[in-house]
């Protein structure tokens, strides 16, 4: 089998990334490990979050991926220098991606949506200084809303109720532009704009992510229009996490396994 | 030293437990276990949750503990057999002290709300039909609770909205008293007291718990009116879980760790 892409995210957030990839590159391998068992990373501290990531990358490691993507945004956050540094192969976060997607129309008003660890770690903030150092930002923390996506109440008054709340600032603020900085917050979309107004513009990185590994690491990708696999695993497989994998793959997912990463062994 | 009770959570609303168990046993040393790194345990399979139980039970055992208290619900209810039958210590459960204060005043219409675990296992369940076969039962999952009480949202008009949802079969089938089982949401008491009624009774097995502590296991406490010691370990530190803990515990706490238990050692 060709060396597949490992993509690795706290829960099944990430989904919303491989399915974006699987769309641009469908004859590619794909192997996703979701660490459904430690998860949420967005509430915890930067030396768990680091070590839970490098963890998750040496479990990749001996599956023999060729480029690993890291489809969490907390992750992305607190520990892509220290997997850029660790891992013999190139890593893709999905911040710079995000920030360039949002930055494409113009800098203007921006605000970035996230868990307390996204926000907190600065990231996003020093992304857009770099790419973008004309644009105002404002990121606001909004630890409720993974748990209501995974409850499933993406289209739901309770959560545009809680957006509201959390999005207060930026509305008055009038922001154009939210970067959805967690890869489960497309899972949200309905409750989200209805709650900025068609005016603002919503921008989730699972595009321009598959965009950037498409583009950027051209000579690793498999071409070809179909006949790739996909393989996912999770660190914990209650009735919960497998629920919304199917709901985010649309399906039950072809091969499916259960395993443990704690000790970064496969 | 004397040697401490141990008391084990998935997280810091286990801190409501101690702190009862402090307000019965001044004389009293504690350890208290919050794995923080790992939680939530609601969400996860019996097996994932039979694991860091056991990683948890392991590491307070190095601590020399006399008795092991398991201020988690849904550690309480997928575990509580393997505590006991590996544990060379006695263990107590919260789910068999809340039973039997809810029963206390006589059977009638009693409502159980807690994790997707909690009320999977069936162990509330189990337990009633054991002890008040007379009573009539319906337990329901509550899986945003735990979000709102970390929050710090225990007052406030989305848990109301939220707890309105949950429990509308309970409060459509006029539910007399409601189990609060998960010990997070003692934080909750005032909006859900708000939703239910002033009539409903919601029953808290904090103050149970310290009973069946004193009285079932009364050799082994300590007698006293104060000098009591405690210690605090987490498995992650992240500002929030601090702040979480500041708020239960109305202070800073005396002694706080880090520590892992990943692989059951100290």
């Amino acid at each position: 089998m060709r060396s597949p892409i490992g993509i690795f995210d706290s829960g099944v957030g990430g989904l919303t990334v491989l399915g974006a990839l699987r769309q641009r590159l469908p004859a590619e391998n794909f192997v996703y490990l979701g660490d459904t068992a430690r998860l949420p990373y967005g509430t915890k501290s930067a030396a768990t979050v680091q070590r839970y990531a490098v963890n998750a990358a040496a479990h990749l490691a001996h599956h023999g991926i060729k480029l690993l993507v890291v489809a969490c945004n907390t992750a992305s956050s607190y520990a892509l220098d220290v997997l850029v540094s660790t891992s013999a192969v190139p890593v893709v976060g999905v911040v710079e991606p995000g920030v360039r997607a949002a930055v494409a129309t113009g800098p203007g008003r921006i605000g970035v949506i996230g868990t307390e660890g996204t926000v907190r770690s600065g990231a996003y903030q020093a992304t857009l200084a770099r790419l973008a150092p004309e644009a105002a930002v404002e990121a606001v923390p909004c630890p409720l809303l993974v748990p209501l996506a995974e409850e499933g109440w993406g289209d739901h008054p309770v959560t545009d109720e809680v957006a509201r709340i959390y999005l207060k600032p930026l509305l008055e603020w009038r922001v154009e532009t939210v970067i959805l900085g967690c890869t489960h917050y497309p899972l949200l979309r309905p409750s989200l704009q209805r709650v900025v107004g068609p005016a603002v513009r919503l921008v989730d990185s699972a595009a321009a992510v598959a965009d950037t590994v498409a583009v950027d690491h051209a000579d690793l990708v498999t071409p070809g229009s179909g006949g790739g696999t996909v393989r996912i695993e999770l660190t914990d497989a209650s009735d919960r996490f497998l629920r919304i994998t199917r709901a985010i793959l649309g399906g039950e997912p072809e091969r499916l396994a259960v395993v443990d990463v704690d000790s970064g062994s496969p």
